[in-house]
């Protein structure tokens, strides 16, 4: 007799389950290049779990469901983890980007009110409601690339209440939308106006009012540390100040200037060192040496119009556990799309598509502490799906821009549906087109 | 009394008409900045044709119609004009793609079997009704990209019947596919490997065989004029036998190496001279003093992770008219998004919104003859709009990634609906989600 579940997903053209490799942990070198793909594949749910994936013909035989979803044509991966992400934003940035592109440097951006300080600005005028029914927007823009987990951000705040605020906000987004959210507390983004000139105290604010309070808000704390920023000393004060509070460490480091900010991450066991521009050859070694993930953000290199990508090869050779990310955020990357993301990473760092599925999957999901959840199609974990439109999953990253997610399954059940409806009808009825040839 | 009309398109967000601007020509320098953004904007249809732009209370109160779409919210513009595509492929080439990320050169790449000469083996397999079938698939894709009018090369066959049959194709796909579309021969895309020895030959068989036989299939024929490929004395002659058949002239120029190819396009009056990745100064004085535009495909530099951006900035202020196009083939650049270019034209190329804008519209449809007919929402002019979910115009280029065209109206009736369906009453529907946290 064949075993009920929920939910068969079915006749997948290929099925990426990852399940090569071990469930958990990161994947390092060549271990980041085994797919698990399974062709004509299936999957079995239930209670939003994977119960088992395999051919479509084992597992029909093995399983009934009173449903059961053709996937004819598509390509199936796990759902993507966005390990960081700046969600809680409440106005876009348009015009500094266009300044920028046309050649105003970071000062002018900030003298024409331009900057993190612009985001914080807009984010302390908003309330709480308004601020959480943007964010909800933005996680369902995630649902609708493909990403079913994310790490967000708060740090627009800058203030005690505020920044409270702003982890509120990504809460009651969390509650609406069906993605698996893990929340930092980045109260050390940028030194608010009122603390311009007494950093320390600054500081001081974080480590012995933001933090005591805020950490029940947050799963992690992160720092932005960079030479004109978060100094070494400063972004070490922070981090300690969290992990003393029982938060996990995360750290924006060595973006624009090798600081060492990787060597501290490393150093004080944080969860993941992020953007990377220009990490050193030491920090490499020391990334490689830990668990701490490298969580490279080409899209912010892309958007911001540097030459500089993060050394991802070098990483990868060195066996540095990496990931990818959007860095979604609305001044330096202006994106949700991880498709985009692959696409910038194969052609710009030359990653191979293995690797930033492996980066953007299983590898993000470890950083979160959520790989023995997410991240493979290993049996037991969450059935969460993004469902692609691409002849072979050796289109990832060579099918450039648009949106080439179908669908989004997260816990088993399809949540968003991208559709293109043609009106050849309305075409047909009478209108007379092309004439002009 | 009210006059009748088709159709009221109502409450765009912002209407942008280009029509601050001279309806045909081209646009050069600071030319290229004038939107005309009206707020709240309305247009009126009839047959097809624009009858009236202008704000929404003004249109309502004079003219009425049957169908009033509101499209409140969306930022409108005119659909984008692609004007160098090649969407006659009979196959994807990702295998490649990944070789050329993984380090390998053009060399070991067509040693293993890829390159044009790849698509040329596809496309020689191919029935026309199969190739036309593929490239019906590619004209929607433009269309679900917000563009409504694209050139369409062929180029895949390199030879008499092969260049014919994918002329055909293109025909066909054109007729089943409410998009404008202008036919370019390529049958100089590169030589075969039957004339590989005897390139001279091959020259002289597009001259005397190909160009009198498929002249009335094309409306303009295209060379790749590189060192290596179709070097000047070749290329003038291909173009030189064109031009005494009646046809119009385009250019691959100065893609790799500046070899001039810019200089013999405006010389033998061509609608445009396409690439200039290498341009010279004495190109660039040549362009600007002609009508021959200069059309940019900076997705091909990105795809080809290439460090050589066509100089957008100087080209613009020494005069030239620039157009923006995709490049749209499986070898170098595989993307229909012109919203994609426009953020690669911003950060890599420097060039503002505005400029992309006038760019992949009224410059683009002027290379093609067509500026009397699209690329401007002047009244007379067909009504094909590109429906975008962006919160203002100046989030052309900023909105990185996705596909932000929310609907394609091509002679005033929507054609294609991109539509994000989410199901949040799955998600209530008893699936626990986010129990980890």
């Amino acid at each position: 007799m064949s075993e009920a579940v929920d939910r068969l997903f079915v006749h997948c053209r290929q099925l990426v389950t990852l399940a090569d490799g071990p469930a958990t942990g990161p994947r390092r070198g060549a271990a980041m290049r085994a797919l698990g793909v399974v062709e004509d594949g299936a999957i079995a749910v239930r209670e939003g779990r994977i119960v088992a994936v395999g051919t479509t013909d084992e597992l029909v035989a093995r399983y009934r469901a009173p449903e059961e979803l053709d996937l004819s044509g598509f390509v199936v991966v796990p759902g993507f983890v966005d390990c960081h992400t700046h969600p809680a934003f409440a106005a876009t940035r348009e015009r500094e980007f266009h300044m920028r592109c046309a050649g105003a440097d970071y000062m002018a951006i900030a003298q024409a009110g331009g900057g993190i300080l612009s985001s914080m600005r807009a984010v302390r005028e908003a309330s709480v409601e308004a601020l959480a029914e943007r964010t909800t927007e933005h996680l369902w823009g995630f649902l609708e690339h493909g990403t079913t987990t994310i790490e967000a951000k708060s740090g627009y705040g800058l203030s005690l209440e505020d920044e409270q605020k702003s982890l509120q906000a990504i809460a009651q987004a969390a509650d609406l939308v069906p993605l698996t959210v893990r929340r930092t507390f980045l109260g050390a983004h940028e030194f608010p106006p009122e603390y311009r000139d007494r950093r320390d105290d600054y500081v001081r604010l974080i480590c012995e009012q933001m933090i005591p309070s805020l950490a029940p808000l947050a799963d992690s704390c992160d720092v932005f540390a960079e030479p004109g920023v978060f100094d070494l000393a400063q972004s070490e004060r922070v981090l300690q100040a969290a992990k003393d509070a029982g938060m996990r460490l995360r750290v924006h480091a060595d973006e624009i200037q090798p600081m060492g900010g990787t060597e501290l991450a490393v150093r004080l066991g944080a969860d993941s060192a992020d953007h990377l521009g220009r990490i050193s050859d030491a920090g490499i070694s020391a990334l490689a040496a830990s668990d701490t993930v490298g969580v490279l953000l080409p899209g912010t290199i892309f958007f911001l119009g540097k030459p500089h990508y993060a050394p991802a090869r070098r990483m990868i050779e060195a066996g540095c556990a990496v990931a990818l990310a959007t860095d979604f955020n609305p001044g330096s990357c202006h994106t949700q799309s991880m498709t985009l993301i692959h696409s910038i990473a194969c052609t710009q760092m030359k990653m191979s598509f293995e690797e930033c599925l492996v980066a953007s999957t299983i590898n993000a999901a470890f950083s979160l502490q959520l790989d023995h959840e997410v991240g493979t199609l290993h049996e037991g974990k969450r059935c969460d799906l993004c469902v692609l439109d691409i002849p072979s999953v050796e289109a990832l990253g060579y099918t450039l821009g648009g949106n080439p997610v179908a669908m989004t399954i997260k816990n088993g059940v399809p949540i968003v549906a991208n559709i293109s409806d043609r009106e050849p009808d309305w075409f047909a009825d009478g209108v007379v087109l092309d004439g002009e040839q």
